[in-house]
């Protein structure tokens, strides 16, 4: 697994200063314990700021996305996800699905993101604090969010459809690594995948004709 | 996990009598060392047959259907593979898509299968010869030969991305377990997925408008 390259996430920061890099990352290193030991709904912002030894305000105030945005910080994931569910969501909805795979691909191919999301999936497997989260987190903070916004009818069964199709995408090309689907350029999935999203979260008819 | 009910298969049937079910469980037992310990494509019909201390003969007497069959006999699936896909592809290749989610829940749904799949795709995450197993097996055995039969461009990505979904649904309904598709129906997977495979498998045009 390649290193992170965010210099303020280095995972040996563990001083008690209050501010800068090493409280940051104090913080981070209490989330990941949090969300590990509780799942994701059970972890509390004032539970890890207590856990990391400083007041609950600081860890608002590095992390100003609450505690979706802290969660996706411990995946080492580059994006806020109340920002990327705007991001999906500002733009022509009949192309939603294809800027879904995109933009997934986008944060997910580079080699260091991809490892840190294969062992959440791996976790998942054999964990169920694991699989709790990816269950709050993807199924219903990502993709049940995006289903919710799309008026689709029965959101919470699209949204959890879509995960499917992405949660396969993951196990297929990075973990199982069927030869065609990890030879497939980004273009040919976004072209391929892009009806499945658009399928799943927008099309209100039962069959895509 | 509930124990087959199919008393042919009784693992612990380890006699070497030259015939009946003991010769077919301890065939049944090597089969299932061999592809763990090589994978599916090195393992042998004639290297089963020396482990399990029986002439090959012998072993295409009890599985007629060659290596693919045998192989899914390990999997405890009820079904020889090679007509399950003549199933599949006996009848309107306008519905493939529904028919093949039909058939997969059919098939996998009822407990005792249920658990030897998910323990399939568990082991994958970990061991690259489970990995093996699905990538051949799954990727070209059977969704690579239905995608290759419909004369779809591309045949072994076409294949690959079917995989992928029910892979997908796989890990989502049976090991994540997002609520929605926990509660969703065989009816509303097979309505919500149909199309889905369909467009995967069998749609010459890039969008499914």
């Amino acid at each position: 697994m390649t290193s992170s390259t965010n210099s303020e996430v280095a995972p040996k920061g563990r001083g008690r200063r209050p501010g800068g890099a090493d409280t940051r990352a104090a913080i981070l290193e209490a989330a990941r314990k949090s969300f590990a030991a509780k799942g994701y709904d059970k972890a509390s912002m004032r539970g890890i700021a207590r856990e990391a030894g400083v007041d609950p305000a600081l860890v608002h105030h590095y992390f100003e996305g609450g505690k979706a945005a802290l969660f996706v910080e411990t995946l080492d994931v580059p994006v806020n996800p109340a920002r990327l569910i705007d991001h999906l969501l500002d733009g022509d909805t009949d192309r939603l699905g294809w800027r879904i795979v995109d933009t997934f691909l986008t944060v997910w191919e580079p080699p260091e993101r991809r490892d840190a999301l294969v062992a959440l999936v791996r976790s998942s497997m054999t964990s169920e604090e694991a699989a709790r989260m990816l269950r709050e987190f993807l199924g219903r903070e990502v993709f049940g969010r995006v289903a919710a916004s799309t008026g689709v009818p029965d959101p919470q069964l699209r949204g959890a459809l879509a995960a499917s199709q992405v949660l396969g995408l993951v196990v297929a090309r990075y973990v199982v690594r069927l030869p065609a689907l990890v030879d497939a350029t980004r273009e040919e999935l976004v072209e391929r995948l892009g009806p499945v999203l658009q399928h799943h979260l927008v099309d209100r008819h039962t069959t895509p004709e």
